[in-house]
């Protein structure tokens, strides 16, 4: 404890710097009032993150910052949702020291303003094991416009952002170094997948559009076959996944060059952190121009259809089987 | 992990009972979309706990449950905010069984219907060693009249609810069990000093009236002391505190009849969470009426006057020293 400042001085050296809503009163009182937004709705998400789990203890200080915001942010845009502002609960490690907490906060100020967002409010703890944030993101959507995962409807065509199974390699690659060199990656594709995990990308300029034209949509954080099966069941229906329109990056497809069994990994693993959409097929096309229009990739991997809330992964029109890795759970 | 359910049961079987507020889409989705209030600002704030800081890991698991929500509640009612409803991080210790999280969403259960609030939403996490809680609790307040902690003016006259030093006393007898013994303390008067500091009673009746009255006005869990100089901080005044008049219940008064040097630990301790409020001297007459109408005992502590934000702690007229626990971190 010797030298390390108590709870007040960090609040006030180090968080109420990134309190810059006026709602939070540079975080000296028990509570942040904020006004509403008028005819909009406000929407809240919520995701925990523990180093060894989430992330490496090790990984910069920034980076860990901004991971545990993008998660909840790329909840957020995946509503259709504007963020607004956030609050974050912090369990330091007992290791901590007030070099880490500076980055860590610098980090968040870059965030912050990157995304437009601001610090509305937490509470720091110093206990147990290991470093664990838990940020409550708060946005808003025009009243009744938020986008649910339970929209899509059979006939839909599906839509993935960017591309898949980036992260999970990247962190098969941080876990097992020695994979990397078995496969003879080049350094730009080990970095690539390596940034893949260490920074998700949230895909915030999409919220306005999947407004507009998703049925349903929601971001992939559990692994594409996952989250596309929590969308069917909420949903309804049925989807066919042609396993070979899954958009890879080039990097990917290096991997699955040597390791072809790894394509299982790609639609299973998590951390992808793209946006999964169900649109209707009269709307596809509008949808797909003003996607392409803010630069954003997207491509369409299968369609709903009538069901019960059951995936069917195809490859070539054959059943394709990825083995027993369903769904990536941090839990 | 055998046996124990995974992170989708979970939320099913225990977690989407408590979501009872339809914007939460009993968890089934990223996001919970709900309405603003009309007229309302958002009042938001987060209070995390461990296990062994903020509770005992083996207090019963209805307990835990209460006094995370509860801590947040009183905060709430403090600035003069209704609860609407709340989000839930849980990281589970290693330890964790069906039966504590079943037992641990009842208690929830219970204490949404009792304070008429709503889970909308969380995360749920199964690492490091401790239980750790933290609480998102939302709530409105008429907007513009949410009481803040800066408000207060010199010549106000400080309030403060129920009984102080209570739950710092519990703790004491939790810590050494043998100090009870030796103060030949009561079961009746042991088992009411264990309550308070186990079962917080958030003042949430008092909200409305806080808006009405209080220039000031905050919640008591740092302690009296420390809590009483954010307040006069906040406000840039000083206080007088009447140590004498400072409220105890007949528990804390069998306690200093036995150990007078407990004062100091009574006005110092955490976790009392009753109001502290300062009224104009005018609107005191009033105040006292509305509150007793409401059957909670309050009790004029002493007065702002002119400073830059230090207490004066005063027995009988003289400069009373508290020794050196100056306010409870849970930091």
């Amino acid at each position: 404890m010797t030298g390390r400042p108590g709870e007040f001085e960090l609040i006030s050296r180090y968080f109420a710097p990134l309190a810059t809503d006026p709602g939070s009163l540079s975080l000296t009182d028990d509570a942040a009032t904020i006004p509403g937004w008028p005819g909009e709705d406000i929407v809240l998400t919520k995701d925990m993150l523990a180093a060894d789990v989430h992330f490496f203890a090790n990984d910069p200080a920034e980076a860990i910052a901004a991971k545990a915001l993008r998660v909840n942010l790329s909840d957020l845009a995946a509503k259709g949702a504007r963020a607004r502002g956030y609050l974050l609960g912090l369990a330091l490690a007992p290791d901590w020291d007030e070099a880490w907490l500076k980055a860590f906060t610098d980090g968040l100020a870059s965030e912050q303003a990157a995304f437009r967002v601001a610090l509305y409010g937490g509470d720091t703890i110093r206990t147990g094991d290991r470093l664990m944030i838990s940020i409550t993101a708060i946005g808003s959507a025009p009243s009744g416009a938020a986008v649910r995962r339970s929209g899509a409807r059979p006939g839909d065509e599906i839509y993935v952002t960017g591309t898949i199974g980036d992260a999970a390699l990247g962190l098969l690659l941080r876990l097992e170094p020695a994979f990397a060199s078995r496969l003879g990656l080049s350094q730009t594709h080990r970095s690539h997948l390596l940034d893949r995990y260490l920074l998700p990308q949230p895909r915030v300029t999409l919220a306005g559009l999947l407004r507009d034209y998703a049925n349903a949509a929601m971001d992939v954080s559990d692994g594409l076959l996952a989250d596309l099966g929590h969308m069917c069941r909420a949903s309804g229906c049925d989807a066919v996944l042609e396993v070979e329109r899954t958009p890879l990056s080039e990097a990917a497809r290096c991997v699955l060059q040597s390791a072809p069994d790894m394509l299982g990994k790609c639609l299973s693993g998590g951390d992808d952190y793209e946006i999964l959409a169900a649109v209707s097929p009269g709307r596809s096309a509008a949808f797909l121009k003003a996607v392409s229009l803010l630069g954003v990739p997207v491509t369409r991997i299968g369609n709903m259809k009538e069901g019960v809330g059951q995936v069917w992964p195809q490859h070539g029109g054959e059943a394709f089987s990825c083995g027993q890795d369903v769904g990536f759970s941090h839990f």
